[in-house]
């Protein structure tokens, strides 16, 4: 596997390896080293594992005698308890014990709902993400946050449980449809202007060559993206303060996914237009140059997102925006540009939020 | 508070203390040094919510401004998703935040549900155990093990989360029918043939004076019960060996929970005739001699509990272990006697064990 490419996260007894590249979701080598099991379970949807579900069996039969197959309905309005539910039913019918490896095979929803039934699973058996979706691969499989939702708010229960192995096999992207391309853009421009500026110059020179998912530019943005998440990861694993930052655009990214009904938007198009007014709010708050956030903005544009916000009415968005999981004592805490490639944590004054709001939404 | 004992749980940057002594729940004392939040939610059921939630609330209320109160219904039966959700629903429609602390007013079930709702909730809040009865004190409220219960088997849903403090209240146990405080003394008696042989000796002793709740009798047996509990899980949080032997009688006891349908017997009750079983297996084996054996189920039976398990069939009893937890690749692996007052894990022959639950049930 000569184009394998390696990011580590260095979270002590709990480090672990993503692996990138073309090919690696059916080659047995990409699950060498993980411990052996009688049971191991393939979670996914019925879409992915149509197109790869035989490909990873395959791969992994030899090391698993009794290999489980799980379908988990498809989209975020499935990541609830009756699909989470549905893997312990699995589970405990097939007489899976403690040792058993679960294996998330699929986008951000699969890998969220797998992750927290891993970490629940008679109290945490480990597991693998092999994510097929490309926001799934530069952000969700990576850093060991899992959770389903609740109808009161996004990602609301869940567990820090951190995956054994991230297998992300670029040549599965080529099945994305363009808005799902799109949505992986949103998370892969995050981490410019949160932690790299320079990053943000080399999506902008390599947007077009992104979208047409070349395997070079994919395989350099993917581990460029899991560099950045792994450091942030390493020195903060449960958000005590510095990951939040990996939430820009999230708070109000999650109030439109919310507002709307989950599925409506794809996560990654709620990110997009929820960076493109947190970075107005931090142009509002002093911080960055009004012409910084429309580079933002217009790059944002260009990956197909979309940067105008669903028209809720302000005091919905407050409402939901009050319920995230970064609020405190009912203040909403947003994740603002300090400065160009450099993120932070602030509260903003309510008249400031909702003048934002007032100004995306159609 | 003279009378007050403290056992430190050394779990590093997790560690606490339970805090044992008459008086001690509605003292705003006993809660000094928790952190302070806006919002605080106190779980019970309505039984004990009956008896001491008002002193509970009176004691915390100063400390947080917005103190919720929520009871679920009673019984192992009930440790289950729906009463679990309840908590989520509670918390989120109040708009409680990261900071939130739970506070667990009751028994095993209260506390092992709030626990767990503590370990999910946006990922992880703190909580505070207040166990009401003398199971609780000795056992389930201290060590973290956190969880609901799935049809196909006690306790498979669930994760590790210490509490901040646990606030075991000698007084709480005068109200307690006579059928708890049995089940409660089981898990005391424990203790002694898997740890302590001295203690085995001065339970023998002292059982009348715990039967009639005499509080230095107790507060001994509580602190030296907390003490052999504290010294294993700080060696083995997470049970990748020596903690297992905190299940002697366990999985024996979780056939007999499970099989009779959850509630019927008590977790103590079950627990006290598993001990009697695997006393009897730990014979079989050739690890302590009949007179041992008997010694301790003369002991079971002087607490009041019951020494005749139900004939379920030994192969429903067989079906019912091998999903025990403590199983691997189909093998159930039992916490015996390796020596009087030293526990340890085996595997024991499938004849062998169809003995045992051929001789004691009824």
């Amino acid at each position: 596997m000569a184009d394998l490419q390696r990011v580590g996260i260095d979270l002590a007894e709990r480090s672990y390896d993503i692996l990138i590249g073309p090919g690696l979701l059916g080659a047995a080598d990409s699950y060498d080293g993980l411990p052996r099991a009688e049971h191991a379970l393939i979670v996914s949807n019925p879409t992915v594992a149509a197109l790869y579900g035989d490909r990873l069996a395959a791969a992994l039969g030899c090391r698993y005698p009794k290999l489980l197959r799980l379908e988990l309905p498809e989209g975020e309005a499935h990541k609830d308890w009756p699909s989470l539910n549905r893997i312990f039913d699995a589970l405990l019918a097939a007489g899976c014990d403690r040792k058993t490896l679960l294996f998330a095979l699929g986008g951000g929803v699969v890998g969220d709902i797998t992750g927290f039934a891993a970490a629940c699973y008679m109290r945490g058996v480990p597991f693998v993400q092999v994510p097929t979706t490309l926001l799934a691969q530069v952000d969700s499989s990576v850093g060991g946050k899992t959770a389903i939702n609740h109808p009161l708010g996004k990602n609301m229960i869940g567990a820090f449980h951190q995956p054994l192995r991230v297998v992300a096999d670029l040549d599965v992207l080529d099945s994305l449809p363009p808005r799902e391309v799109a949505a992986g853009l949103a998370e892969i421009i995050k981490y410019g202007p949160i932690a790299d500026g320079a990053f943000l110059g080399w999506i902008e020179e390599h947007l077009a060559a992104l979208q047409a998912l070349d395997k070079p530019a994919l395989a350099y943005a993917v581990k460029r993206s899991c560099e950045i998440k792994a450091a942030i990861v390493g020195r903060d694993e449960r958000e005590s303060g510095l990951r939040a930052i990996l939430n820009f655009g999230h708070t109000f990214g999650h109030a439109i996914e919310a507002g709307l009904g989950y599925g409506a938007w794809l996560h990654g198009e709620a990110v997009g237009c929820g960076m493109v007014m947190a970075a107005d709010l931090s142009c509002r708050l002093g911080l960055v140059e009004a012409g910084y956030a429309e580079r933002l903005r217009r790059l944002i544009e260009r990956a197909g997102l979309p940067v105008r916000a669903p028209a809720l009415g302000a005091e919905r968005y407050l409402e939901l925006m009050r319920l995230d999981k970064k609020a405190e004592a009912g203040a909403i805490r947003f994740v603002v540009l300090e400065a160009p490639g450099r993120g932070a944590m602030r509260e903003a004054p309510e008249p400031m939020v909702r003048a934002v709001i007032e100004a995306h939404s159609a």
